[in-house]
């Protein structure tokens, strides 16, 4: 039987082989954190190689991603479909081994890590989710979701703010199965962290409620295995390890230094530490008694296969909740939704009002058909507009967190936490059994936008209600008005974002938004009211590409005019007054510039046509975005400027939102074109 | 003698009677907080309301800005030029009282708050310009830089991330003049936070090595004022005053509630609580007795009287120094300052590097001339390469504190705290007397998003080095590589952009930055070498213009190419290319899009010629932001999804930005056009 201490040193050889081999990535944290992981994963982690997405897995997150060597080795050793030759190749373009962590690049990475901070905060979405989840389905007998969250972090992870913000929250919320183990090792790029980073961190995290266990050698199993065990025996409140290491140990002249942390060894370094671990193996190869001491498939299958049989007998007493919890794993919708139906609700109402408001309307019908959809606003709900009439808030429910609400709710009040809120809900959306939405000001997007770039990324099913959408929320003036931050969402690949302009387009929003599995959506919404417009049939089929024609002319148009949310409304007025005066004009309500981008070139010619030059394009956001539509011929009515406080009206005047002001641009182009 | 509480009680009143007259504002704070504001500014501020400039003052920043009508009550009250009139146009457009405190708007305001969580983080960052001022200017006897630096907060503030970043490295720092007040009224805007926050908040601050006032009756003066007794006498350690309060405090039935937080009480409630205060004055009206106890311009007056004297006094024994002091207060370059030299340097060396690389070469020569720059890095130093031969750490260079560096160093290692450098920077830059620089690598300026626009917003001299631009960074992989963020960038209004092609735009880039006293700079650099580009004398000039004709042919061009940074280089080979192969053909190096945009409509002509819409735009960065040069006629060469981790050159390959893609799409524009 081979040491702990060879298993580990397993993890330490292909962590260092790999990075040289690469001659880029981080050596330092996988052999720092070697020990640890070995203990973790092959006494406590609960999880089957030959199938990652086993429902009732243990989740674990490497939220110091830098240190992927760590995970992908693991990922190996324990029998992963991830070859030795997937190692060698790390860091290269289309290896399933890149730099940090990649969801769905590589069996078993449970989330995309790197950005630090987030992987601890997707750390405790998954953790809720669990909670929430086994709430939901569990019954007497029949545990059927109950696993672990174990979450490695680094100085980094804890200097980054979100780890406040999500640690905080895990605290209030009491998730007892959330174990997260800090790697202090005292350095960080910058060097020994002591200048820049001096907190009490035990004493932090007891503030925020949680079961801290200090002081224990991450170098010693047995002591890394008692920690473990204790946190567990903590199911009212999440534990923090605090592992003391070297970072690079093994490493003789580097360890201990910021040199191991982020740059390959050198030849020299590696055969050092070769020597000093006691590692005669050449790179890459691992002993077979290693391999077998480590090899987590037979224990993996058993494990899955008694989950399965419980999840049978599960079936069998509780038919309905079973389909239910395979439906919710899938993240198929049901059958019978009928979000569709909210648009033609919404256009048979005709009514004005604010998007926001029109959004709760749908929430109102969603939320009784999708018991998935799990809610939440970083503390603006009564002015998102987010907690529906069947919301409920989740709590940890118990004597020793007595706030109101309970374990099995639906609605998550996240406090003044946008960046944890959208971390979060990326960790909820990755665990599965949940549809996330989450809500703030659009300005406060900002906050949170780098873990909307990593929904974008990993490809998450999330719903963003970002309200207050333009500087039409009025007296909060300027540091609350957006101005740039659809450019922002915008230029997100593979967020799709929606601005609608009635309530109408915003069913539109909601029911895309739900079919849409492959990303994340952003639906922008006023605070102030907007008014229903006109449309048929087909006009109202054609919401769901994008951009399409609200108004027409008899013939070719001689000019177009493009808007989104608030300002069509806006635009059609001017249409109908050009049109008063002979002018032949078209607008286009164009709610998702990406869902209008993906149509074919036929429909988009058709609403677009390019003989159509003289175009204006208005909207109370940033100019820029909108050249693509009205080239260099055209006109943006937009924003280049910041807002001021006042009322909405006022400041609509006073930048330029007027129906006088559309019809000048439009005769201005007109008039050039005639000259 | 007005009694405290009738003092306190015309903030209250005035608070709720503007709120009410503009149906719209946050009257709870302001009522909540009047105690403890009636006693720290009557008690403690050192200001003179006659000059909202002078250098020694006290600085105080409302970092729960939305209780806007707390500070303009103070103002008024204590005489600065703030009239009743002024007061009653609350939150209109025009007024200089907006919705929540703007720089520039109001005479006394320190700094823009709203956007939670970064007033104090400002005010951490005046802290520590004030110290690092000291350390540099004043002498035995002669303590000209000695002022506190005093911030309120509430629940909001210190549920933000940002909260715990700029916290931590306040108690690392040891700021003990800086003294901070916790609202703990136990409210924000979901209703009461025992459901969402529940951390020990005393024992927080004391994990960040604070010292900590807990359990102050916010609404006992004499508690109130202990308690700024016992924090001034504590000047190792920033303070923490954690003061009980009831949000609304004197609104009968709303005080203690959400709902007197963010709406006005209503003219019932209004008079219930006039009642309840017994403020029997009609609204807007101040009994002269009260005004006179409050007003602090005698007082004011002569405390800046005395501080010129003993400045005076300064002044004879180090006439330097008091010299420089001034010079740098007024932001004034130093005449001899030879940055725009930097520019012929590079132009003569010709050296191919990494545009970071010839930052870091700018920075070795501005470091010497420029003591007021103060630098640093969220902990990527040895990446960004911000620290110059000449950088000195600061710390707090106590026994307490015996990290490395002293008070008067010149460079802040951050930590990993992106944002709460952002904010940080933005405190020094007002505190005056410096001009911060901070790094961080572009994709991660997402996480300090806000306060970047809150500097351009402001209109601070803040420069932000943002390395690691592209794909070009390699292996790191997409979590690294930016896409979309140069669109976000340069939609913000007031903050200018620049992408530099090589090491002389670089220099060119720092000369424009430290020139541009209105707004911030952000310089985006790449980690790899970027090939150095001939040019004549002309074309230096024209690098400040923003775009210039960097590569011209014999006659009118049939194509432009237009590019940024690395793409340059890309650009100026297809050409070559191009031009062998006949064609007439145009390179624009566009380092700076706003600068560009704001030269004379005859130059932008002279570069990009209306006649000329054979265009294509070439830049590994979001596509949509490039159709404003090139319209709907021309082609852009850039990024619509996420990257890959992998070598630098097969990302470029992999992603279409080879010599011959943009010779492609060259003849395919030229061929449309002949056909």
């Amino acid at each position: 039987m081979p040491t702990r201490f060879e298993l580990a040193n397993a993890i330490r050889a292909l962590s260092m082989d790999a990075v040289q081999k690469a001659k880029s990535g981080h050596p330092g944290a996988p052999m720092g954190m070697a020990d640890i992981a070995e203990v973790l994963w092959n006494d406590f982690l609960e999880h089957n190689p030959a199938n990652p997405h086993w429902a009732d897995r243990d989740r674990f997150v490497l939220s110091n991603g830098h240190g992927s060597m760590l995970l992908y080795s693991l990922l190996h050793l324990t029998g992963y479909d991830l070859g030795l030759q997937d190692l060698q190749h790390f860091r290269q373009l289309h290896s399933r081994t890149p730099g940090h962590p990649e969801l769905g690049y590589t069996p078993g990475v449970e989330t995309t890590t790197g950005p630090l901070g987030q992987g601890l905060a997707n750390a405790v979405g998954m953790a809720l989710a669990e909670r929430t989840l086994a709430a939901r389905f569990n019954r007497p007998g029949h545990a059927i979701v109950d696993h672990h969250t174990y979450c490695f972090l680094g100085d980094g992870c804890l200097m980054e703010g979100i780890s406040h913000e999500v640690c905080s929250l895990a605290g209030t919320q009491g998730l007892g199965k959330l174990i997260a183990f800090y790697d202090d090792n005292g350095i960080s790029i910058d060097g020994e962290v002591e200048g820049w980073f001096t907190d009490d961190t035990a004493k932090r995290f007891e503030a925020y409620g949680w079961h801290v266990v200090p002081g224990v050698d991450g170098h010693k199993p047995d002591e890394v295995k008692a920690a473990i065990e204790l946190a567990r025996s903590h199911d009212d409140r999440p534990s923090l390890i605090i592992c003391k290491t070297i970072i690079g140990f093994g490493a003789p002249n580097k360890q201990g230094k910021e040199e191991c942390h982020g740059a390959a060894l050198g030849e020299d370094e590696v055969a050092a530490a070769r020597e000093r671990l006691n590692w005669p193996h050449a790179p890459f190869h691992i002993p077979e008694a290693i391999y077998r001491s480590w090899d987590a498939r037979e224990r993996g299958a058993a494990r899955e296969a008694d989950w399965k049989t419980r999840f049978d007998r599960y079936a069998a007493a509780y038919p309905e909740l079973a389909r239910e919890f395979l439906r919710r794993q899938k993240g198929e919708l049901p059958a019978e939704l009928t979000s569709e139906a909210l648009i033609e609700q919404a256009q048979a109402k005709g009514e004005t009002l604010a998007s926001r408001k029109a959004s709760l309307n749908c929430l109102n019908e969603l939320g009784l058909q999708l018991p998935e959809l799990l809610g939440g606003s970083a503390d603006l709900a009564p002015s998102n507009l987010t907690v529906w009439d069947g919301a409920q808030a989740i709590s940890a429910g118990s004597s020793t967190h007595p706030a109101e609400g309970s374990p099995d709710g639906n609605y998550l009040h996240y406090g003044v936490r946008e960046f944890g809120m959208g971390a979060i809900i990326n960790g909820i959306a990755l665990h599965g059994g949940f549809i996330p939405y989450g809500a703030t000001f659009l300005i406060f997007m900002e906050y949170m936008r780098n873990a909307v770039r990593m929904a974008a990324l990993m490809g998450l099913r999330a719903i963003h209600v970002f309200t207050h959408d333009s500087i039409g929320l009025g007296e909060d003036g300027p540091t609350h008005q957006p101005v740039e931050q659809l450019a922002t969402l915008r230029s997100t690949p593979n967020l799709s974002t929606w601005r609608p302009c009635d309530a109408v387009e915003t069913a539109a929003a909601w029911h895309v938004a739900l079919k849409r599995h492959a990303g994340p959506t952003a639906l922008v919404l006023s605070r102030q009211a907007l008014a229903h417009q006109p449309r048929d049939q087909h006009q109202v089929a054609n919401i769901e590409r994008g951009g399409y024609v609200l108004k027409d002319c008899e013939d070719t148009p001689e000019a177009i005019l493009i808007a989104t949310g608030a300002e069509v409304g806006l635009a059609m007025d001017a249409a109908t007054e050009l049109e008063a005066r002979g002018r032949a004009v078209r607008v286009v309500s164009m709610p998702s510039c990406d869902t209008f981008d993906a149509q074919d070139a036929a429909y988009r010619q058709s609403v677009l046509p390019a003989g159509v030059t003289a175009r204006v394009a208005v909207e109370a956001g940033h100019r820029d975005g909108w050249y693509k539509y009205v080239g260099l011929d055209g006109e943006v009515i937009g924003m280049d400027r910041f807002g001021e406080s006042g009322k909405a009206e006022d400041l609509f005047r006073h930048f330029g939102f007027g129906v006088d002001n559309v019809i000048v641009a439009t005769e201005r182009l007109l008039t050039r074109r005639a000259a």
